[in-house]
């Protein structure tokens, strides 16, 4: 954590000093605002977290509900979004308090007395070592809270307002061109409507989206809808799996059984079927004591006792996948400009059986917060914007895909010779939020010479690993100093050359710091500093006590802050006998490796290849229309 | 973190449901109390911490400041403190946002150019593995607003009073015996008496200590006065090393270099020599200017020049420690009532240079913490408390000679042949606050038998391990899972039977749950938890996947809360391949390890020893004044 250059903090460093619209932000909801965020669950509250770093934004995150989530929602936390969490600074907190799954049982019918369940097969949830983040399963409610206190600590001091419900919204024209209607949802006013004005809107107001309608997007492919019951309890039972993460199918059923946070909670997902054309929702009046017998049917010859019931329900949920995530979709014109975006379960509706709903909608919430402060920021076009649909409405189907195949499986739908245990295992990548790979655009060089960096496929997010910062020998995961604060990285692997030894890395760090043609020189705002925009680290193959931090070139130690003092955190050196080089298959002749503000991997190039990296930045920073 | 067994927490999980006094608690300061804590620095606050957690305590920390520490003091935080961190919830949080020492570089005059420093040599900060916690350098302000969140979050609601001094105190009478005058410090009504009664007071009030002077302790040994100048700053530098930890000792003087926490900071403790006797504080008068000069003459041919001062000061400080640390002291007539108890500065103050100030204070105040809540509570006669004299004063000493000898030889003093090099690497378990090693008497057993665990020293603190957590097959420090909730823990560590299987062990887990001379039954108030007053652990040889956790005797899955629902997280299994039995030395017949509620070994025997298991626990919770 870096603070302190600005002057002394005595306070929770976390709580950055206010500023802009933080200064003296009004409790009450503005009449124009920048972006205007429809819904403060996981598809909202991201993108409002990311926009409250910058206090020159103005964002307005509403909710209808009056206050604060208390209840039920989500609770699977993929590795991905635990890397997410680090970028937002609660990681670790966050995993303090939540339950961790590390295997899974799979329960089948013993063959002996089929009426029964056994114990088939243990595997170890992440056996590939995908990631070095944790899955957890935490109350959505907590995730919630984090990023709540998250953008109340940033300069724009920003919080949901509560008790507005989202009606309609028009395009027009002007500096706020979309006109929204709202309704005050709880309270003495409750039913009043107003209207507000904004550049741009963000829906995530889930499946049943008024965002998705206000702009004519439509669920594409078929719709068939399965019904759950859920339960959160507290248990007497002897079931000794209660808390391991379980997929159970008996003769009697199916259940997903999820371990909760706090050592004695649990959640189970009954299944209940498909739910038939003509139901009508009759299947949500199923009672609980009739899941609990179903769970007790399926769990036999064990029992299971509730003891204290937190929260139950029973819903219907259909495979669904928005036809585009914005007003405009695919149209190859990339200069029709778009103002309204959809997220989360408003754009794809799926079983909970993978996990995988909060944890998608996280990152296509990080996906367009992002790209909204570069633009309102004036570092990119509306062009920019337009990357968000093509980016994510893939994601969304390959999740629908994923889904389908996965919950067919769980219910004994097998299209091919593969065992359930083995087809989890093989996939885990996809379920750990680690499959997304985004295709060249114009944040994704198409040029990028991928040989020079096998360890880091383009397009998906930089894996981390251990390197020693040189100025003060700490070991430390490179890739989570990587903070949500919408700066670009730019990793300089070197070469043999030793630090401050002439050759490419002298060259680039010269370049870098003071070319004209150098995208920190060129895109930075004059008085700003050269770590306003991006985020330029060395690391070097040397051990560190090999050579002093005052040998690394300028360019590597960028003066910042009020007193203009050189950041001396930026150069590295491989762990000895633990070589990032050798772990992400860096070529040895060095590379460059640029990534985005949401951690995907843009561009790879050689040490020399300052031209491609100028015109791959060049083409992100254009603010032609 | 376990909770929700008492019902479903949807809020931060770290705050408590408010109980007894933290129900309504008033912001004034009541007229009597339990305890009188004077001091909010690192000395009173950690016993007020620990005395929050019991509702059923009256806990006042009165503070004569106005409001929040906000600069300067102490910053050096060794690993056990960072393990005591850890019992209080706030290890990861902070290591977050601290500076962490990996190495100490030694800078000595130039054989070449004695007018200049080189690097003569650079120590890992812990190069024999003594603990799993980092040290850390953070703002002193920061550990007190993490205890005092802590205090906060307790079911007593606990916060400091601000803005009273401490005037002076008499023993008398009655149930609350200490009549103790303090005078407000701040505010409307400054200077104005006032009254209060309390059982007991802790002195945490400085090396001024009003307190100290209250029950007549004095200073033992001679005194003499060291002057320092020490400043906070960001600089511009070319000295390679100003973001590592250095010991600088030139012809021209000798510092003492510690960076700071957020990348840029650093604190210099410039040495200004010894005191003569008739100085008269003049040394005091030393500008900022002077010590700036001395700090880059110590540092030529390096130049610091101060961007921004954020704090500094020059202060004097002697080596002394007082005679006792109650007002009772050392009489061997154990019956004598102890209402008055010293600790931190107020008993014993040394140089800055071993880093230790705030570390021994931070164990005096959990020491006398833990055992005020045990007397309180009703669990153990006064008796007890005079336990907190007897440990804490021989520390103080063994800290006094420490320093006396390490700042000797910074200063050059070189009693033998070790350089200072050496010295430091040798001794380096006590500046990290692990050679405590407290003596047997009523809550270190004089009958422990060490060879059935020797990687568990009596009288030294549990050193934590990894294992395997049975039910959710979590691989954890189990150490850590000691939290600071006045429990005392009985590891059992098992023979070689598998779990469930007649042995010894599941004698002992009958023994404990059910016996009528067991501790958990015989101490336990009739209608409480067994896992009320003991936190007793199983540990296994056999891999977690070997059986399952209701194969676990009873005795270890102990029923508690409202719902009375068993507690499966007691139930533990050694990592495969990197064992706790062969890391600690255990029998291969096992061992039973009791811990203190502040962690430190109090007593080992076979499984088999439960008649010596009781014994002991009689004699900790005997109530016979």
């Amino acid at each position: 954590m870096q603070f302190n250059h600005h002057g002394y903090v005595s306070e929770n460093p976390r709580i950055k000093p206010a500023a802009g619209i933080g200064i003296d932000r009004s409790p009450n909801l503005p009449e124009t605002m920048d972006v205007l965020i429809v819904g403060s669950g996981p598809a909202g509250i991201v993108a409002a977290a990311q926009l409250s770093v910058f206090p020159e934004i103005t964002t307005c995150l509403i909710e209808k509900r009056g206050g604060r989530l208390e209840l039920g929602h989500a609770d699977g936390i993929q590795a991905r979004s635990v890397e997410t969490f680090a970028a937002f600074g609660f990681a670790n907190e966050i995993i303090d308090e939540a339950y961790r799954i590390t295997e899974t049982a799979f329960w089948t019918p013993d063959p002996l007395a089929p009426e029964h369940i056994v114990r088939s097969r243990v595997t170890d949830d992440d056996p590939q070592g995908i990631s070095e983040f944790p899955h957890l399963i935490v109350n959505q409610a907590r995730v919630l809270d984090y990023f709540r206190e998250f953008m109340g600590r940033q300069p724009s001091r920003n919080a949901p307002y509560y008790g507005y419900e989202f009606v309609d919204l028009t395009i027009g024209e002007g500096e706020y061109p979309v006109e929204v209607r709202l309704r005050r949802s709880t309270g003495e006013r409750e039913g009043e409507e107003l209207t507000v004005r904004t550049k741009y809107v963000v829906g995530g107001d889930g499946a049943h989206s008024g965002v998705r309608k206000a702009i004519g997007a439509t669920h594409q492919g078929k719709i068939s809808y399965h019904a759950w019951g859920v339960v959160d309890m507290v248990a007497d039972t002897d079931f000794p799996d209660i808390r391991t993460k379980c997929i159970i199918t008996s003769n009697q059923g199916h259940i997903l059984h999820i371990p909760r946070e706090g050592g004695y909670l649990f959640r189970s997902y009954v299944d209940l079927g498909r739910v038939p054309e003509n139901d009508d929702h009759e299947v949500r009046k199923t009672p609980l004591e009739e899941i609990v017998r179903r769970l007790n049917a399926i769990v036999a010859p064990y029992r299971i006792v509730p003891k204290e019931v937190a929260w139950w329900s029973v819903y219907e949920v259909g495979h669904r996948v928005t036809d585009r995530f914005d007003e405009v979709g695919l149209d190859p014109d990339m200069d029709r400009e778009a103002r309204v975006f959809i997220c989360g379960d408003a754009c794809h509706t799926h079983s909970a059986k993978a996990g995988q709903g909060m944890n998608v909608s996280m990152q296509d919430s990080w996906n367009i917060g992002w790209k909204l402060a570069q633009v309102l920021r004036g570092y990119s076009s509306h062009k920019l914007l337009r990357t968000y649909n093509a980016e994510r409405q893939q994601i969304a189907q390959d999740l629908i895909d994923f889904d389908l195949s996965w919950s067919g499986r769980m219910a004994g739908n097998t299209p091919d010779d593969e065992c359930i245990e083995d087809f989890y295992v093989r996939t885990a990548e996809f379920p750990a939020g680690f499959m997304t790979e985004y295709k060249p655009s114009m944040i994704i060089s198409g040029r990028a010479r991928q040989e020079l960096a096998t360890g880091y496929p383009l397009g998906k997010r930089f894996k981390s690993y251990e390197a020693v910062r040189r100025c003060d020998a700490v070991p430390l995961h490179i890739g989570h100093q990587h903070e949500a604060d919408g700066r670009w990285r730019v990793y300089v692997f070197a070469d043999a050359a030793a630090p401050g030894e002439d050759g490419p890395v002298t060259d680039f760090a010269r370049w870098w710091a003071e070319a004209p043609d150098s995208p920190a020189v060129r895109h930075t705002r004059p008085g700003d500093d050269l770590n306003t925009l991006f985020d330029a680290k060395v690391i070097y193959r040397q051990p560190h006590r090999s050579y002093d931090i005052t040998d690394v070139p300028a360019g590597f130690r960028p003066k910042n802050g009020p007193f203009q003092v050189e950041d001396w955190n930026q150069a590295w050196s491989a762990v000895p006998g633990d070589s990032i080089f050798g772990a992400r298959g860096i070529s040895e002749n060095g590379a460059i490796v640029v990534v985005r503000p949401d951690q995907y991997v843009a561009d790879i190039q050689p040490l020399t290849g300052t031209a491609e990296i100028a015109e791959f930045f060049d083409g992100v920073f254009d603010l032609t229309d």
